[in-house]
């Protein structure tokens, strides 16, 4: 499985992405697959994940999949649709498509699925691509 | 200040807004005064807080805010747009608008401020209202 | 190619789509593929197709495909990113993903394609499906 | 009232805000305040205004407040929320809120009311500011 040289040092220093048990299955320009567990700490009152933790590895998958083209790619609109509730155990897993990729702007969709691989969540980021690597 | 007695129930068991240091200032129906500091271990790979930070405290704000209203409120569609890079030791602030509350649907504006009272993070959630108190 | 009845009610009686020039192409149950082409009346001031244009076929594809199930449904929350400038003569087609379909809510993403293939928008759109058929 | 000479080279040259009959009341860097009327040629197959309609409004206004700081400004992802079924014959006015102005990006929200000074919908916009005036 590849993974990008820019991703292992942002990845390194990501305090979050680390406290989240993020594991990087393979990543590059445009694309990212990483898996984590839901753990007891990241439940709501409901007894279910909190919508920040399918945010926050989508969001993770946004950073890497669009800083992986070797520009600094900041994220400027970010939308979630949560499908499905998900409890302690259920372990997540990124699918990253590019839907566009310009100069100056990008648009990715990413999708959350479960360990029955029924989709639990539906992403999508909008970033601006600076010309600083 | 006020605080909902239903509010109350929520977050005691809400494990993350509590890893978050989440401090209720005020809450009730269509409104949460949230506060909290942007600590080490939320920082992403930028050294700068991670998005799922900002996305958690208008997240628990929704949920707080949609559900004070005594019927379990469901988040189905929420985005957010991050205007400020922010930093430990940031001081983030919410407030709530109710822009609609229907039958059915209810939705919401979440502005995050910083302890300079600049807009941090604006955030809106549509939420499905059920039967069920 | 299959047409809806339930589609065909709902396009009779549409003076909006009417005025579009939408062509229905096949439609029922969660999808809608529908044509139209720029016209000079469509156009904004920088002489390319007004942002409105995408969004009204998206949202056109978007009440087709989630009415043809039976039930009324209303559109609660949508957004449309704009990858492409159109000019007049583009022949604009939708393609509708049904991502998730619940007893109240549904969630659709709509493709909207110019003649050469190339993804001119995406569109999102969330629906609240009432019990009224 | 305020008119922008930037706005007027742009209105006059918009044919699909002509045919949506907008009137500008007042407009400049940052804001847009336009009227226009439903009309019967409007609405869609359930006898109210077609989405797209308040969406036009909204993105002419998102159009004319960007673009009138004088630097090319392009749409790259905007939502709406529709609040209220509208009629033919109902008035529909903007207000645009200039939430954040940066150097190659800007952020605005754009409410619409109706005749009654009710919210009939939401709309927030993004756009990308080129250089180029």
């Amino acid at each position: 499985m590849k993974k990008s040289p820019i991703v292992d040092q942002m990845f390194e220093k990501d305090a979050f992405s680390q406290w989240l048990g993020i594991e990087r299955i393979e990543d590059g320009p445009g694309f990212a697959t990483l898996k984590m567990t839901v753990r007891s700490e990241m439940l709501n009152g409901f007894g279910i994940a909190h919508g920040a933790i399918t945010y926050a590895l989508a969001d993770s998958a946004l950073a890497f999949a669009s800083n992986a083209h070797g520009r600094q790619a900041l994220s400027i609109e970010t939308s979630i649709s949560h499908l499905l509730p998900l409890k302690e155990g259920d372990q997540l897993q990124t699918k990253v498509e590019e839907i566009s990729l310009q100069h100056r702007i990008a648009l990715y969709r990413i999708l959350i699925f479960n360990q029955h691989q029924e989709l639990a969540a539906t992403f999508q980021g909008t970033v601006y691509r600076k010309s600083k690597t």
